[in-house]
């Protein structure tokens, strides 16, 4: 029996009904057996990443949302990408906690998910956040990469009900899972 | 005679004392003839960007600012890497920015400048803001690129002192009039 | 009447039914009049940059293709993705070019477009592209970007065949043609 | 006592007296005990990769460098940038291993070093070059990472002197052969 492991999704829209928070809402129907996913906080608690107001102490919201990291065995991201890029909320959010200590990413496993409604399927922000992670020393899945491409007519009700891309996330939890478990 | 021009600055730090909010206001006394710079509201006066809140209507500073830029002949941002990338609050900025109709970017000559503590200074950053503005299809300058390492040791009493970075702005900033005027 | 311009595409694959070279090829049949589209030479026909060979004296190869470009009023990069970036014969071409005086594509108009197999279209390639072009000061068109998708369903008898790729393309050339007439 | 390891060196440059060559020759004096260093063929040696050649069968020294690198603990990659990224030769040796089977970057502990005359120390080349081990499912050392700049006084008579930058990637090395180890 593997051990069980406990991931944490950070998603990167505040719009009631992200096509990203639907998507990871759908996770935890998709995850294998053992593993439990639940959602953090919302990034858009976190005030805009000012080092002055950092002096004065970490908001609560930066330290809830570090702590679940720290207590989690991975993270997985699901955001949209807006101008060739990370959005902008979950960049700051990102900012926040590179300056916790201990910082909660270093070592820690990491998949990105991106969805979109054009055929690239956030590609470009993918490659942004591998790079900002980077710096965070995260381990990031490598492969499968998911690139949710049209994402519109895969979700109805509020989940995400397109069927192959439904196996393909279950498939890359599985890989993830492995990766987390090193 | 050449043309006047006005310029804006846009701030990625909103740190008081911030290295880059001291750069951009040094351009002013480091501008050519005829060129005008004046610095841009604060990119934390806008909320995080979320599409629900579009929809009631754009929050006044993201009007503000759109109009200020569409009526400038050119577009200075100057900003700090944060963790190998933009900072959230500019990049927040920008995606609400893009939104805006007409979009105030679409064809605007733009100058990039970074400055940070390390010896990279801010190329990491420079790279992925340019590809953010292919998506607004901005007129980006390529050269001269300024990235300014070390940049503690080269500002004292809230100006940018060290005369060989001043000097290196300055014909940046010549460069970067003639570039805008087409 | 708008000025005559003579435009040179360079592809970075060798293979005989090159998807991209059938593209650069069918560009001739697209353009909009008044406009005279031709290929470069091969870049398999340049070494691998050396500088000890650069010493001795540049390849004749390498002084014809920059001599082509500098009497072109623009340049057309049709090109596969490889791995994620650009190919590395079309990367080793570019990298003789840099260093070649006067360096061709100084302010040289520059398109690209990328042809793949699968649903990104070569996206990642050009990003890489646009940051290589930023050290050469070239002027990137920015929009429209053609990242053609599924290219093999779109080719037939060695011509691009597919229409609304075809339109799309045309419309793409007419935007580069009034880009570099400047 | 530590599992001993292998690692090899690839080169980016063909320049008889390049300096990234040199700090790979150096590194075998900077491993950690139980780690031994040996540098791959040269990059120089590879045709271009033309799919057409593949299909005739992979050039021996392609079938030789992938053979050397599924043999080695890990792989080390020590380059210059060319034009804000890696260079065209060594683009070009990754494209042939790309298609080799088994592919010999999967799963493979990878070491990344750039140096350069200049301040930025080759660190555009390292991002362009991560995106591209991201396709080979590498797996990359996040930190420390080794921009060596003003490389050319760094070196004297075929060695790298400089103190600090010996005793870096002494440190480096003693990382990356943890890493490996897993």
């Amino acid at each position: 029996m593997s051990t069980p492991l406990r991931f944490v999704t950070l998603t990167g829209s505040l719009r009631k009904s992200s096509y990203n928070a639907t998507i990871a809402r759908t996770l935890v129907q998709l995850a294998p057996q053992g593993v439990d996913i639940s959602a953090l906080g919302s990034p858009g608690d976190f005030p805009h990443y000012n080092a002055d107001v950092q002096e004065e102490g970490f908001p609560a919201p930066v330290l809830a949302m570090a702590q679940a990291i720290r207590e989690a065995d991975g993270l997985i991201i699901v955001t949209p990408e807006y101008n060739y890029s990370v959005p902008g909320v979950l960049k700051n959010a990102l900012d926040w906690l590179s300056r916790c200590d201990p910082q909660p990413l270093a070592g820690k496993p990491v998949l990105i998910e991106t969805a979109s409604p054009g055929a690239i399927g956030g590609a470009r922000a993918q490659y942004h956040l591998r790079q900002i992670l980077v710096f965070f020393d995260a381990m990031v899945l490598n492969k499968p990469e998911a690139m949710i491409g049209q994402v519109a007519g895969k979700i109805s009700d509020g989940t995400l009900t397109d069927e192959s891309t439904r196996s393909f996330l279950s498939a890359q939890l599985a890989a993830f899972a492995d990766f987390s478990r090193g």
